[in-house]
């Protein structure tokens, strides 16, 4: 009895959250340990299903960078990357989007139709979603590596007004003459956030957030507004991996999102905590 | 933190119940101590609020016996019952219509309202929703106490399609000249799921439920089948004021709804803890 | 025969009012004589129904001082008035609330209805239709009785759409904490008719309309152009309580809506021929 | 004013009959008299636009006997015709359909327009509507006359649900190679009737209905249930050309439409003073 | 087997222009020799099905002037122009009405049908879709010849939602007393192009298109851009009859339809011919 | 000039077809070479895309057993078939599922994109589309290999009725605790067609169909009936792999399907051959 009434309370707690986010849009980029410990993929298809089923429009994005190594590894495909980002040669292209949109992608899906929901596994090629070039920076040639240059949103959009949860694998559709690209998934979390006008991008990772020292979890900063992202660059705060997820979020919110949050998918329902309740667990930035 | 963990896991916990129900039709009979104490109003109206919330169709039925004592008293007439039912005559009527349909009923539909919810107060003349005619039983006059002929549900179901919780007062259009009529709103309620096509009725009461032994909680009977109804009255189990409102139940069930609940209104937040958990609080009442 | 060729000659001549009104909506606020003497009560109820039958979208406001005043005497609470407005305590507003929500709003639905056509009563709270805060008028204490800061018109209009006349009482939804107001039914008219993009409102009184001279019927003024309203006044020819309902019209005719009437309701089926003919019967107030 | 009570009475008359035929279909057979005096064509004219814009769906038939006749005299072709059915042979057919099709069908659409409705002009080639293979009677020939075989009501259907007034000429497509045949308007009319779900099936004729004796108007005889047309018949009083139209009733009648009248067409506002009210003017042939 | 690949591969050329004019407006013009020889009219009446099945919305328009004279001859009145427009008196009048919408625009339809497709002949005052004033040029009275004031295209947008293929006759509806008038065909079809927001209009002549020298068939102009027209009628290559044909063309690009063309009819398919290839086999004229 | 009129006789022999087909859907099982050489590929992409741009909802599934056998081989795992079905490891499931859906499935829809249509690339897990239990035939253990026990088109409706053309891989969701199955891509292909109520089912195959000597493709059978087939396996001309073919086709044709082809992939456009016209180039099966 005790317990029930614990329980009816947390939901009621929960209820201005729902009210709040109702009908709108949020962009969960899935990476990190939570999609390789089984526990963890189960607390965070319960917590998308959950969030699904109260009225709010999820869609996942994911990456797959361990999966797509293991394969490689079978086939005695050496890894290489450039800057932090996978060099994709023809071959390499060929396993990722093997591993991308027919291993990872639609064992999500199926994990989240075993839950009981109804999801459909999208990559940027079904209905023209991504679009991209090869991506220039300089000098330096990435193989496969694209450029978004449009998203079409149309494929999410009739998805979630049929019922269904959109689970999209980072590989667009070239517009330049090669078929496929391999892009970056915190930056189709991003972009796509933005076409589909989702009021919050949230990127699963494997630290607590932004910290002030590395070191120590309780010195992590749990609000942080677009202007002062450059000075926390400047002092070394944010740095290395984080940069890149940091711009992710900072595009976001300048194309419109209202909130982009940085969590610790190590944690259990690390999403249903940051959502569902005003302390949040990691980094929020907002616009101002 | 801790509690933050806590929390997401009831919300999972909720989580099956929530897909159960969704879209689907609740008809809650609203009344005793939870409409008269200001906590436990609060309380009700936060679990309709969340249910309406989560996507099921839930729908508020309520008299208001003590409202209409205390107006009565003001204008010095005597509250007269036989057998259980309120002599209605016209003046009477009057102070019954009044205080249910412009007193318990609006207020209801404001505290819906400042919760952040939508909701219509409606009675049986709008939409001509509930048709009756007077109450004939052997030789006994109860004035204008009606007797239901005929429930048009259609301004119930299009409040549901807008958006809006229907809360619905216990009174009747006349079908026989004598404009409205005081009905019983346990049969209100009941009468309505079954032309709603609802999944659920659940009736708000002052007890824990049907208990074996009426000075023990402990012996509260769970579950109790349609079938085993009758022998239950033989044995003196089910007595009293709680013949008719489980006779409300069975016709329910045999009208279609699936499950009929007798829940305890002084419980706070009973009827979450009913719907959104498998053990329950009440007794609960199946076809089989 | 005869009569019959005369009826069809009728019929013909109310076509162009007919298609001229066809899909818009009119405001009506029914009080006064009208809505007291039962053959009047009649009358006004057909002509509701049929300018709702030939598709015209009529809204009904209605107050209902006679039956607070009743009440409030049975009650021995004496009626208080300050510069024409109720002093609304508590115990007034609770009585307020009770006959207006609870016994004219659902007599008149009950009446609708029982002519054949369909209709729901509602006040502010329903859908937070009308929100309001306290009247802050210099120096002076109405007591509860409010000033309308925001109409919501949604369940309005999803009442027309669905075939519904609604019925609404002069009562607002608070803002401000204290759950409900007293607000004046023609100021709620007219807004109304703001809120809904009507093309007409009519405030039904108990006097022919505005007078040259107040001893003569035959020196009714039978149009006003808005910029003439103050030079009337200073004639002294819009004097006492008409000032208040010549200031609701000229203010719905500044939100937009294209003709105000001041008819009298003592005429039977005066709506009717105010709206179905060109000659009218009242007083009308238009833009220009 | 007086007159002004006056028309407001008959418009509340006429309530419970727009009521009634609220959304329902009628179709009226246009001919005889009405079709050719000016001021009748007004009257007809008239009727139908306010019953179409109170919300009766109407669907005009019409043929065109006396204008076919003078065209025919214009191009030196004599009319010929056999057991009352005009002998139609290919140059007659292009007469036919051009002065219904294009004549008198299009003058109609026309003096609907400039009262104010929307009108459509079609045959029964438009949309496929009238289907027919050439009347086969033992042995006589009548040329192009055509033998409906099926009606297609598609066209009409989303003509009315566009808010157009459909208006039919009795030529229809043909199924056995020859292009188009002439059909009898009378049995357009009630296979129409059928075949849309109408209601109501009015033919408008040069007579006051159907008479116990000719030369006296005053035996009209009101209402003839189904069963009764065999021995009127037989009695002798349908007879000659009143028979292919009761039996053009009666079909109607055993296809499910209510009710079908024969009415008198040189009575100005005759369908109207039918429809919107008890008495009526012809003759009613109920189904019992 | 090797004609089958050659069909195949036929098919498979058209794809990109079934893909481009997808859900588009196309108005044909339709007239000349096209309309008068039985084979051409054939070949005609496919085109505009083939077009219509594959999702491109076809409008047609018609003149009749072969017929109309037919008829005129047999009635033994003399046709009279005036620059190039015939003088239409109320007698004429009646037989242009009657031969295009009576007799042209249903056998067209008629044609249609047995294809296999809808089709609803329509002409000006269906819907109130064409309206004209008389035509007024100079000193020149030309009678009943109109002057297109509005297009209301309503009703053919209604017809192509629904499926069905639009005929319509060059009759409009007078707005200025006189019932109907003449109007010219092409410039009902340039009008209605704009109007109806048509990506296309296609004008079908009795020559090959636009010739540099008018007795050399290769001395064809494929393309013309419409800052050129002026030239071109200057050097006198654009002269006489096709002179006003280029006006309309001219108008309609100016009314942002994007191509206009002017094609032989007199060539089997030559419709299918220029929409679904490049080359053409008209002179089609752009906007730049 | 030749040509084009060339071009548009064939178009318009194809015109019955398509008229036939319109909006009706057809399921093609894409296979064998066809799927392996460059230009077919082409050839079928560009069928496909084709049928779908004139109205027929085409549904493509795919199975892919040389890609798989090459990745199995680059994996040094080495394929093992028992009765025709390859037996499926976990490791090997591995592939099928990453080669199937992420290879075959994407490159098929990528190139469908870049002809111009819009396409999703779907497996049995997106939208619950296909369950499926472990196959038990008597004692053999197939592995994974899945035998189809449900089918929930949903997905695939949604995606027709928003313009996308369904491109489905053969592996079903399991539901008996296994998460997914290998299912033959035939018998996926005829469950589909029935689930989703096709008219037509087309198998590409690598033969030119059935053959009554199969070293002599002009003994190809045209055209077989249901009641022939169990004669024709009796007298051994349908044998070896092209029974379970076979059986596809009967089970379709029971479930509904009205005909079902076997077609010779390895011709170009012989989809388009054998939908648009009546010859047919491979072996046609129907119900009578």
């Amino acid at each position: 009895m005790k317990q029930l009434v614990n329980k009816a309370d947390m939901l009621v707690q929960a209820l201005p959250y729902i009210r709040k986010f109702n009908k709108k849009k949020i962009v969960i980029k899935y990476g990190g340990n939570a999609m390789i410990r089984r526990d963890l993929q189960e607390s965070v298809i319960n917590d998308i299903s959950l969030l699904s089923l109260v009225g709010i429009n999820v869609v996942v994005v994911h990456g797959g960078g361990p999966e797509i190594n293991d394969t490689l590894a079978k086939l005695n495909i050496k890894p290489r990357f450039i800057d932090g980002l996978r060099y994709t040669d023809q071959a390499t292209m060929e396993v990722v989007q093997q591993v991308l949109c027919g291993k990872v992608n639609k064992d999500l899906v199926s994990m989240i139709t075993r839950q009981g929901s109804r999801a459909i596994g999208l990559c940027g090629m079904d209905g023209d979603l991504i679009q991209a070039t090869k991506l220039i920076r300089e000098n330096t040639d990435y193989g496969l590596v694209g450029d978004i240059v449009k998203i079409q949103p149309d494929v999410i959009n009739s998805a979630l007004d049929n019922g269904y949860i959109p689970v999209v694998s980072s590989i667009a559709q070239g517009v330049d003459g090669n078929s496929v690209y391999n892009v970056n998934a915190d930056t189709v979390a991003a972009r796509l956030a933005v076409a589909l006008g989702a009021i919050k991008l949230i990127l699963l990772t494997d630290v607590r957030g932004i910290l002030r020292d590395p070191d120590d979890d309780s010195s992590l900063i749990h609000q942080i507004s677009l202007p002062d992202v450059d000075s926390l660059k400047e002092e070394g705060i944010i740095t290395g991996g984080m940069i890149p997820k940091i711009d992710c979020c900072t595009d976001a919110l300048k194309g419109g999102v209202k909130r982009a949050h940085i969590i610790d998918g190590r944690i259990p329902h690390s999403i249903l905590m940051e959502v569902l309740s005003d302390e949040g667990i990691g980094t929020m930035i907002t616009r101002d």
